[in-house]
């Protein structure tokens, strides 16, 4: 698996066990802020290439003096730690007798605070800093902790730009653990029925590796705002109505001009800047000529199969880069190239 | 392709052709009332099992009465016809000399107007009817003009329930021929950079058929409110922070209580209630035990394929039956038993 956490989404609605373990001394706190996680330096990782981050794991007692003004801060139920498979998810855990809460559950939480508060955590805890910008930073993150980091960080960013009720202008209150909102209108329509506005946004995206008639060649792009020499690719907001594969052919046909016929999904990610479920997909070209829409991109080509390799297989920066090797443009890439192997 | 329009959001911004294809006598309107299109009954259908209904293409002075009062209405630009392959994209079409907005193209929009304006249309035009409830009928149009009809319904749902900006509370303003929705307040932090506030909402679902680890039988469940002896696939709201992988696993586990391995996406559908992208796999079961979770649905069972088939392809409901050919769930159903056989 790569989830580091179960939601346990039934307990979000059960106040008093989500009590219970935030002051619970086994619960694990992650802290943010200004929507970027709290890390610190992986040690022993000499071998890997890439400097590698990891999570700060607080516990209760290193965050109750943020917890105390309720309102100033804004606290997310994530799920808790994976059982290992052969432990049935009932099983009691480490339940000591008469104590109905000690279920041996391990909670983890996500925590928001201020801007001062984090410059005075930052001065007691000296090996910790807040991970910022977020990206490309949070690509370095191990694969289970980036997860986490994208489901807290997306819960938080909503929470920060989403306060008031869009379908009558009102205040809201944050329930079930933080994975609602509800409007504090008694009359407001969005209280009759289910209705998205009290729920978090998910923004699906289509990314795409765009394959050049031939099979020798694919297609990759760049934005102005990219560090020189960097090209990855295309990519753009599936919209209301479409399916991913219609929004593929049509996010490629806009920003370079080229027409897709046959699309096939790869893989995904969850992309946390702010809500962004990457969905990857390599598109079969059935045109070649390339007409870049310079509004959208600065700049699309056909690179090779071979100029590709160079790049991803042997670290070649020589004529152009790719994102990093997390980053589910590189694993499209990469796919790409081993399947025509 | 599946499409019937190509969505041209480059003439999104451009207000002047889009006042000009407002009244000019080729464009299309499709009309809707409390989120329902007006459609009319196809004719010559006779061979096909389901009655097959059509969307009422009107034209300006079809609609003309309603445009008159600006603010009352709600106006959406929903792309233009597809050419045929044969003529290039920039290709003047029937231009006439002299006419800079003759390009030739075929502009639709959705028009949304109030229930009193709605009866009086219909009293005027016999044969027309506003579809509902949506749900299952909008499964009865051609799946092209699903399409389209999902793409109007989406973006009239958002505006109709997304009128005030999340992020500060105020009044906003719809622009970008219907796809963007900007804050009146001049200080408003929604208006620095770019923010999903101002975009339509899609939220992505998976919707699920999960294989028991014999190979033999597939999940189906039920829920209270379907009408008696519907089974249907598993679906599930994803999560910010998780891929498409997870959620469908997460769902399965929480719904119906089985564990399952890999997962592949089979294809995908949007469903515009209100706004959703329903993303269809199949999963493959690691375990076989059903706990029935009583909050989120009434009963799940393994059905072997040999009852499936009777359903699907021989009509037999005698023991279930499952949503119509045009659903996703159908097809993801199909889809199995014909990769089994
Ligand atoms: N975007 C969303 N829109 C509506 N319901 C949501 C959304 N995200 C999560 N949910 C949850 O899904 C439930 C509705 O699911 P369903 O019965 O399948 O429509 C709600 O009660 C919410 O708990
Ligand atoms: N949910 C969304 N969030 C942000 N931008 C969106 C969204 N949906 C569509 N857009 C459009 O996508 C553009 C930003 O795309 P990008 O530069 O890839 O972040 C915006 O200028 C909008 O026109």
């Amino acid at each position: 698996g790569t989830t580091l956490l179960d939601r346990r989404s039934d307990k979000r609605t059960d106040s008093n066990w989500l009590s219970k373990k935030q002051t619970h001394p086994s619960s694990v706190y992650i802290l943010f802020s200004n929507l970027s996680p709290l890390v610190t330096l992986a040690g022993g990782t000499e071998s890997s290439q890439q400097p590698e981050v990891k999570l700060c794991r607080l516990r209760h007692e290193d965050v109750q003096q943020f917890l105390a003004p309720a309102g100033e801060v804004t606290l997310i139920f994530l799920g808790v730690e994976l059982r290992l498979p052969t432990e049935p998810r009932g099983a009691p855990g480490r339940a000591a007798p008469g104590e109905e809460h000690e279920d041996g559950l391990t909670a983890w939480f996500a925590l928001s605070i201020e801007p001062p508060s984090a410059e005075k955590f930052k001065q007691t805890h000296e090996d910790a800093y807040f991970l910022h910008p977020p990206m490309p930073a949070l690509l370095q993150l191990p694969e289970k902790e980036a997860g986490v980091v994208a489901q807290a960080r997306s819960i938080l960013a909503w929470h920060s730009r989403y306060q008031f009720c869009p379908t009558c202008g009102s205040a809201t209150k944050i329930e079930d653990g933080g994975y609602k909102k509800t409007c504090l209108k008694e009359d407001c329509s969005s209280l009759r029925g289910v209705h998205n506005t009290s729920y978090p946004r998910v923004d699906p995206v289509v990314i795409m590796l765009v394959i050049h008639p031939d099979g020798n060649h694919c297609l990759l792009g760049r934005q102005k705002r990219f560090p020189p020499g960097m090209f990855t690719c295309l990519a753009g907001f599936v919209e209301p109505g479409e399916t991913i594969e219609d929004a593929v052919r049509r996010e490629v046909e806009e920003e370079a001009g080229v027409q897709v016929g046959h699309v096939q999904y790869v893989s995904c990610q969850p992309w946390p800047m702010p809500s962004s479920l990457m969905i990857g997909c390599l598109a079969v070209a059935v045109s070649t000529e390339i007409k870049v829409d310079k509004n959208e991109i600065e700049d699309a080509r056909w690179f090779t199969r071979e100029q590709v390799v160079d790049v991803i297989i042997k670290g070649n920066r020589r004529l152009f880069f790719v994102p990093p090797s997390r980053a589910i443009a590189h694993q499209l890439i990469k796919h790409w190239i081993g399947m025509n192997a």
